[in-house]
């Protein structure tokens, strides 16, 4: 049994793209680990983490998606089930300096969760054929939380931290990710309503397979970029330092 | 299941032999990064992240190749997707330190993202049979990302900046680099003309499966020869500084 990816899907094209890309950002967290100043090596850890634990789920969605033509909903979860509380813990750890208390970070948790849960209910319990009711009130219900974690950003606690920090390299660095948590995680909705029932599916015809096309692109900007945000900056307070 | 390798299949030897060249090349780059002086550790860690991407597709390929005796044309373009955006970083690294902006890498990709789209087109929508119009429109598109970049790397702003360097080690490494540029990167071009209705296949009778064996050769020489020239480059100066 061979590979085969047909030329004329994009999805599967960024499947395998996705995969290497997610394994290569790994290599290059990790081994860039050894050249940053020691209290920038945990948040280091943590973006090759990320893209490492994604690389994996890639590779097994990639084969899923390839032999079966569908959306593999629990592997994407099972991913961000473990993703994206990493990416609470780089905020938290960035503005940990300022004062970040362990109870943020368990905000911020709460609310993935609950923004986690309630779309997979959204996806992986949709009815045959589609349901736009279904799709509608689990998708707001889920926006809850990724509202909540996009308040926290950029007026809420992380943004109060940030801006008492002394470092401008850090209170740089917390905006970025602020604007990547506002339209890098945007295009996870967007992906969501190209379901059976969606918005998107119904409004413009938009294929099921594209909630995946979304997924992987913005997986791709959201953990490799925020992991070189974390890097910059990791790496230009290490240049200060020296 | 064993892998059996015809021993008359020049196509499937260099798929192999390409797929061990660039892991070794990559297990070398990875362990000498730790030997060079800080300010060349990033530039080999991107030359072994090139081959170690390649390896992983080259893993894949050469198995598709066996099975199907056909062009791994998909696979071949994921990679690339992802190596040539990175041998841009490598030319905006040497140049960095005579002043490269960020903008001069961004239209770089922006040129071989352009370059590879074409090219893709060009041999993944082939029709049936193979038509010459349909190679030459999108090999003549390609070409202009192409003619772009040699141009920025022997006349433009690459080739200024390595001007502009106070290290005659970085001007020697830039314009070998811009010879790889033009004579290494020609090849692609050539096994692109080898498919269904390309010039070669027509005029000479040049087969489809050359296609592979001229990305193939072409890869070994520009992914593990660039990379030992950033390399040699990185030695002597750790030794100069020493
Ligand atoms: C708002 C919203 C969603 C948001 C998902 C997000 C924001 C996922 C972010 C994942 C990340 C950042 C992973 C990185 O490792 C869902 C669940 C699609 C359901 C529809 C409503
Ligand atoms: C001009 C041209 C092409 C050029 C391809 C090149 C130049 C690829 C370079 C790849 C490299 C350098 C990979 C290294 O990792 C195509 C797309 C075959 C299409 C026909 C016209």
């Amino acid at each position: 049994e061979v590979l085969t990816i047909p030329v004329d899907d994009p999805v599967a094209f960024t499947f395998f793209t996705g995969y290497m890309a997610m394994m290569a950002a790994s290599v290059f967290f990790f081994f860039e680990r050894s050249r940053v100043t020691g209290k920038w090596k945990l948040s280091l850890l943590i973006s090759g983490l990320i893209t490492f634990i994604a690389a994996v789920h890639y590779y097994y969605m990639r084969d899923y998606y390839l032999s079966t033509g569908d959306n593999p909903t629990a592997l994407r979860y099972i991913d961000w089930t473990l993703t994206v509380p990493l990416m609470c813990v780089e905020f938290y750890l960035l503005t940990k300096a300022a004062g970040a208390k362990k109870s943020l970070l368990v905000k911020l948790i709460i609310a993935s969760v609950w923004m986690l849960v309630f779309g997979y209910i959204g996806e992986a319990f949709n009815p045959e054929g589609g349901s736009t009711s279904h799709s509608v009130i689990y998708g707001v219900l889920s926006t809850l939380g990724y509202i909540y974690i996009l308040y926290t950003a950029w007026i809420g606690e992380v943004a109060q931290l940030s801006k008492k920090s002394d470092n401008p390299l850090i209170q740089k660095s917390v905006r970025i990710l602020a604007w990547f948590v506002l339209v890098g995680w945007a295009v996870y909705p967007i992906g969501y309503m190209c379901m059976p029932g969606g918005w998107l599916n119904i409004a413009f015809g938009w294929e099921p397979s594209s909630v995946d096309l979304f997924y992987n692109i913005a997986d791709a900007i959201n953990k490799i970029g925020f992991g070189l945000v974390v890097y910059n900056l990791a790496a230009s307070d290490t240049e200060r330092l020296a």
